[in-house]
């Protein structure tokens, strides 16, 4: 059976981590950049949507801690290292945006309720200002003279790096890109999704419970990355139901876009029905996942498969 | 005084570590991709000019780890680690090139006598092949069940990802991209290089010596570092040098082009001969780098900075 929270402990607990998640964005988004290019970064990055990404390492690696866990040196390092796995994540997520935005692929000029990044940079701004993004995730993975052990670093790399790249994300845009205006069947946009966004959202949580290095054990990453995978799918499921249903106002982007870019989704593959029913068997499966992992920890991480299956933006 | 290694024995060395990138390259870009994105990456590492940065590398560790490495499981682990250095900075050096050359940026048609990658595959196609290059770079350095240490899995990613980033290549481009038709002073003209080149050919070197953990004293450090640095500037004066001196086909790329785009140059600033001067007085800065080094092994680095100097493309 899945573990319950009260909604009043989990809006506590998300308002925590958003707030120790948005300080150190703020802290490490920026510096060290010539001034034009941080401010960029900083904008892509500020005043940026749910951050479900983050809070999915932050969920995934309390699951595989436990409750109380030591307040050890260690204990203190790991806990960093989430941190700073959390905000890599939203970094790969916010670059791939800007560059999502430019007009050479989706030529969008409203994100989260303000101008693309290249409206208010210029596009070789942006161009640079995603890049630069994508290597700053990579460096927050690596901190010098760190107690974060070595091995947790290089878990993260490697798990953040395949999701972002040609067999994760990277690929996922790629098929989006050349499957406009095709008839693709279920399992092939199913693929598309599974990279495109899917890839990510497994891997913050993947990574997650890796900042505990080896304290998973199989069933529990078996569990976990099955929940990972569903609640992936299931984000993209609810993004094509939100493009149809809701304004550009809630959505805080241009809605219907997917129509108007003749893009296939689940909506026009399945009905408005049918990609409902879809979404929610893959809350039932991502819950699913949670139960076999055998860890006593995962409520937050359940009470965020609601929030995804739930969300209107 | 400085090593000396003949011509015959550095073609040799340089040829048979250019096979072994040139395979490694093969192999490693593009499986996993889709089709069109894997087609685009390889074309934009195949074929690709001096390869400078991964015999680098590949010299940098072997001066470190000194002639007759001894041939254990930790060494073979040790030299494919250099191996995926050498691979991962090119792909790094790849990827600016792509991004680089599209109509947002420099918008060049040309580049190492083929069409660039947007002119081939698309701007769309471009963006996402220099996104998944990036991405792929820090895959390379972390292979899951690898006799390669953790810790140097990590210092490799953690070394790229600075030398790539805004406080690296991305935030060099950046400054690039502001001074068109500035006025630069030499200080200024010198940071933006040091940045925007210098960074991952000095990561280069430094990065070849990590390959080795903790192998290299302080003072091998520092040399290396000192080297790397002024080979890093010596290769971009040299460049400008040749941007004015070389017509396109030599150079593989388009001619004349920093002058066209109003881009302050060493050669703007210093006039052709001093450029040349400058050239010198860093080839002499990264030899006496070298010497202070107190490495046993460094005459293949000798040999590249002189390659720097004396190249014609």
């Amino acid at each position: 059976m899945t573990q319950q929270i009260s909604p009043a402990n989990f809006a506590d607990w998300t308002g925590a981590q958003l707030a120790r998640t948005e300080a150190a964005l703020g802290q490490w988004v920026g510096p060290g950049a010539p001034a034009g290019l941080g401010q960029a970064m900083r904008y892509a990055v500020q005043g940026g949507g749910k951050r479900l990404r983050p809070l999915l390492v932050l969920a995934a690696r309390e699951a595989v801690a436990g409750e109380g866990a030591e307040d050890t040196a260690l204990a203190a390092a790991l806990d960093e290292a989430a941190l700073r796995a959390a905000c890599a994540v939203e970094l790969i997520h916010a670059y791939s945006l800007v560059h999502d935005d430019m007009p050479c692929m989706d030529n969008d000029v409203l994100r989260r309720g303000k101008p693309t990044v290249h409206v208010q940079f210029g596009e070789a701004g942006a161009l640079l200002a995603g890049d630069a993004l994508q290597a700053l995730a990579f460096e927050l993975l690596t901190p010098e003279h760190s107690a974060i052990p070595e091995a947790v670093q290089a878990a993260l790399c490697r798990q953040l790096a395949r999701a972002a790249g040609a067999a994760g994300m990277a690929g996922g845009q790629a098929i989006d890109l050349a499957s406009v205006g095709q008839q693709l069947d279920e399992a092939q946009l199913q693929r598309m999704h599974q990279l495109k966004t899917g890839a990510l959202l497994q891997a913050s949580v993947m990574m997650g419970a890796a900042c505990q290095g080896g304290a998973a054990g199989a069933a529990a990453l078996a569990g976990l990355s099955r929940y990972g995978a569903a609640l992936g799918l299931a984000f993209q499921v609810v993004d094509d139901i939100l493009d149809v249903t809701q304004d550009s106002a809630t959505l805080g982007k241009t809605a219907g876009k997917d129509a108007a870019h003749a893009k296939p989704t689940y909506v026009s593959l399945l009905g408005l029905t049918g990609a409902r029913q879809c979404a929610q068997n893959l809350h039932r499966d991502a819950l699913e996942g949670l139960a076999a992992c055998g860890l006593g920890n995962t409520a937050r991480l359940a009470a965020l498969a609601d929030m995804v299956l739930l969300r209107s933006n």
